[in-house]
Order: C-alpha cells, then structure tokens, then sequence
C-alpha cells in the first residue's frame, strides 16, 4: 500500500507549580509549538490539564479558589496567542484543560486545526479517584469531586490529515475508549495526561507506573492499528512527582519515540498512516472477525458479578 | 490482603507432525502432566489444537481425511489416559483440540478438575484466516474453512480453587475476550494457541509476532486484573516454523515465567490471586469507573465506520 505520511509531535511539559500563570504557561506552550514546527511537524498534542498544576491532589472546598484552575471560554485572552501560534504556523494541537460550562466542570481537551479553529472537543469519560479526601491517605487523587463524567463519548474527527480521536489520562487504560474510536476508524489518537508517580489506594511498586501507562497505549494502538501520540505532565509539581514516558506508538503496538526527561521536551516522528490499512485488512478486518453478538455483557453490566 | 496462593503450570508442546498418533501426542501430554505435578503445580494449561498437526495451514476437501483430525467423544478411548493422570495426580488442565459435535466443526477447549471430570468447555469465537486457499499466497490459513463461530460465549467456572476462563489463540488479541470475563470476575484466565511465525497477508516483520503475543496477553491481564497461562504449540511443524513464547503473566502485565524452547517445556509459577483484589478496588473497580453508556458502539457495530 502507498505510505502517507503525517509528521506528528508530542509536547512534553514539566512542572506547572500553583504560581505559575496564564501567560507564563501560555509562553512555554508556544516556544514547544515552535519546536515541534521547526522540526517539520504538522500536529503537536499537549497534556492533560496544561494550564495549571494537576489541583486534583487538593481537596479545596473554596469555591472562588477552585474557580481558578478553570476556563470559561476557550480560547480566551489568555490562550488565544496558542491559537495564533498554530495559525501562523500551521501546526494543529490538542490541549487539555479544565472546562466550566453551564456550571459543571468537565475535564477537557480539545483538537485545534492547523488553521487555528477549534476542529473538536472531549470530555474525559472514565473520571478516577475519589470524589472525597480520604483520611490519612499520604496522596489524594480527587478527580471525582472537581469533573462529572464528559457527555461527548467518544468522537473522531475527519481532519484534512488523518481521522483523529482523543483520550485523557486514565481514558487509556480501558481497552473499550480505544475500541470506540477503532470502530469509527480512527487513526491519530492523541491523549494527555498526568500520572502520580506513587499510588494513593495501595502500595503498588513504583515501576508499575509507567510498565502500566505504555502497555495500555501500545495495546491500544495495536488493537486498534491506529498512532497513538501522548503527552505528559511531567516532574515534580508543588512536592508531587509524575511520570513522563511521553510517546508515539505505532500501530504495530511499538514505542516509536519517548522524551527522556521530566521537563518540557518535544519529540517528533514522521508516521506512516498506511500501517494501519495492513492490519484492517487482515488480522483486525473488524467486520470479518468480530462478534459482537458474544461482547453484549461488555454495555450491559458495568461491574463484575460472579459466575451463574 | 491476605495471599492466596494457587501454583499454575503451562505445559507447551513442541512440534506435532501429521504422522504422530494420538497415542504418542496423549503420552507426551501425560508427561508433561507429571512433570507439572512434580513441582507442586495444581493446574496445567495445554496448547489449542494439542493432539494433532496445525492442519488448517492445508487446503483439505477429502471428509475423511479432514476428520481425522478431530474428536467426536472427549474423553475418547485414546485421551482417556490424560484424564486418569489427572485424576490420579489431583492436576487440573485445559486442553484444545478440534471438536466434531453433532456434524459442527469447532476449535474447541475443555477445563477438565483435579478429579479428572470436565468442569467446562469453550469454543473458539474469533476464527481468524481464510475460509478458502489464497491462490498464489505462501502459507494458508484456513481456520474459517474448518471451524465454525462458537456458540457458548466466554464463560467462567468458579472452580474449588479460582474463578476459571478459557480463550483460544486469536481470541487472545480482541480485548473483547479479556472484559466479558472480567466482568465475571475471573481470576486466571487460560489459552492455547498455534501461532505461525511468518504471517499469511502481508510482509510484517517476523519479530512482531511474539511481541503482538505477549502484548495482547499483558494487557489483557492488566486491564483485567487477572492471571494468564498462555501454552504454544510450537517449533517447526511439517516445515512450518511457531513461535514458542508460553508464558505466565500477573494482573500487574508483568511476565513471571516463559518458555525457552520451541519445544515440549513445562514452567511454573506460584500465583498469588489476591494480587487482582487490590486493583479490583481500585484503578479496576468497574462498577465505580466503567461507562457502558459509552461504549454501546461496541455491540452496534461490527465493522468500522467512518467518522459522522
């Protein structure tokens, strides 16, 4: 099959500590879209939660203080120079960050064009963590308590490019976010995240962490024989380390390319779409192999029961 | 969590050639048993189609010759030995093998107890390949010639010991297979398969054979939170190189043990079953963080379809 090509980026942030603004965070946005531009690169795909240090790790009952970590239009004054950056550059995005709309809060990314204009939008679905602080915990995951569960499922978008999908953070460890998207013939998924280093709930190995995050994303770009591009947060925010491990994976389930820090570092990789039509035509032909009529358990319970 | 330790062996076998009688292959299926018992193993998996040549790699009309290659009673006068090892060693196993039942042709697994009884059977649901010889094409795989679509879903049997589920080969890669038996709370879930080394459609690197293999069943695990005993048939078979790769893996995706060979080989590993309790709690409490509302594509659908 002919190769087409598409040069995608990923943008790896560092640290966003709690003093960090805006316009501080806006600015390293844009010196990583540059980056990513002047290697040749048509995408760049952000974090989850860009604009902001990862506040879930707070509980904060404040309301005018939560308020803060939220955008209530997008782009706004102070994220439009991102959108004008990708105009004049021609270099489309994703961004994740915390939406308010209509008074409910979302956990949010967008897709952006490479002319600048919002192409799409998706909000996380599978929410993690607690909902309340719990007590003694030495870390606190609270994503339950500050995000309703996105409304959006899980959309692909047919862009001038390639067909383009997004996942947030704990959206990749659950096979049915990528299967979704695979049924609609989905190509790039981009995904961002921030993943704690340590575990609140249990004492799980460190290493775990990140053997956990690129398994789940090489078994989601070769089940579904789709890119998959994902971009940490990364290093140590107010006290809290977080894994980086950003990537491309092909859709051979391969770690084409991964940052080797935990600050902001950009990598980039020329992907070959056409992979993917090898594998759709024969070992994934979903219509040939698939069975739906032995997968209805799957939209039917939602937690596990025992056996009859 | 207080352990629960359940000791697994996985039993693979080398290569079977055309002309090995049922005899032969159940006598080193019984060895292989003893061997397994002799570490203290409690269970023993066996490979998919485990009596008999990799026949669908042939294009086959003459009926006779076909059936040959299947059973129509299990046990039958010449597998009836295995079931009395297992019996007499108190081992449980799985076995595959190719079942005739009521004029149906299936690529057919059976759990048999530690008291030698059949505890369940599963059929194969993906059949992968061809259901007629590609003219011209170097190797045949033509497992949809021979074998019908199984008709029993994917059960779990709560054995004395675990919650037990059974996969065949291509099953391995559809996460599918993995969540509908999550979502009865298995806790090892054990597969044969026959996996060539080259690959029938197209010029994929011969390396992604094995690294697909041991991707699908390591997320499978993971996203599942369950063990897997995976047993190849392997090695080169009437001139056809399989890969070998048997392996048992934990809920956390890691490899424990695996084969070295392609050839009979029996590893074992003592696996702690509460393992899969702390992410059921956690990251993988289904019911507190699945969304089927949101995954209703996968039972709509069969095929792909382009984005709205």
């Amino acid at each position: 099959m002919t190769a087409r090509k598409l040069h995608l980026a990923v943008a790896q942030l560092g640290p966003v500590q709690r003093s960090d603004t805006r316009v501080q965070v806006v600015r390293r946005l844009i010196d990583l879209l540059e980056d990513a531009h002047s290697r040749g690169a048509a995408w760049v795909t952000f974090p989850e939660l860009a604009l902001t240090t990862f506040f879930p790790r707070w509980s904060i009952d404040d309301p005018a203080e939560v308020q803060a970590f939220f955008e209530t239009e997008m782009p706004g004054p102070l994220t439009r120079p991102l959108f004008d950056a990708a105009r004049d550059k021609g270099v489309g995005f994703y961004l994740g960050y915390a939406e308010l709309a209509d008074g409910v809060q979302y956990n949010t990314s967008i897709l952006v064009g490479r002319d600048g204009q919002i192409v799409g939008k998706y909000r996380k679905i599978h929410i993690p963590g607690d909902a309340q602080a719990v007590d003694g915990a030495p870390l606190q995951h609270l994503e339950k308590k500050y995000f309703a569960v996105g409304d959006l499922g899980f959309p692909v978008w047919q862009t001038p490019d390639a067909a383009i999908g997004m996942c947030i953070c704990n959206d990749r460890r659950w096979p049915e976010t990528f299967r979704v998207m695979g049924l609609q013939g989905v190509e790039v998924v981009m995904a961002g995240y921030n993943t704690p280093s340590g575990y609140v709930q249990w004492n799980e190995p460190i290493h775990l962490r990140m053997h956990h995050h690129l398994l789940s994303l090489q078994a989601g770009a070769y089940q579904n024989a789709c890119w998959v591009a994902a971009a940490a947060k990364a290093g140590v925010e107010e006290g809290n380390p977080m894994i980086g491990g950003s990537c491309i994976v092909a859709p051979t389930g391969e770690i084409m390319v991964r940052t080797f820090s935990e600050e902001d570092e950009v990598i980039n990789f020329v992907c070959d779409l056409s992979v993917s039509d090898h594998y759709r035509a024969n070992i994934f032909n979903f219509a040939a192999h698939r069975r739906p009529e032995h997968y209805r358990m799957i939209v039917e319970r939602t937690g596990a029961q025992p056996p009859a």
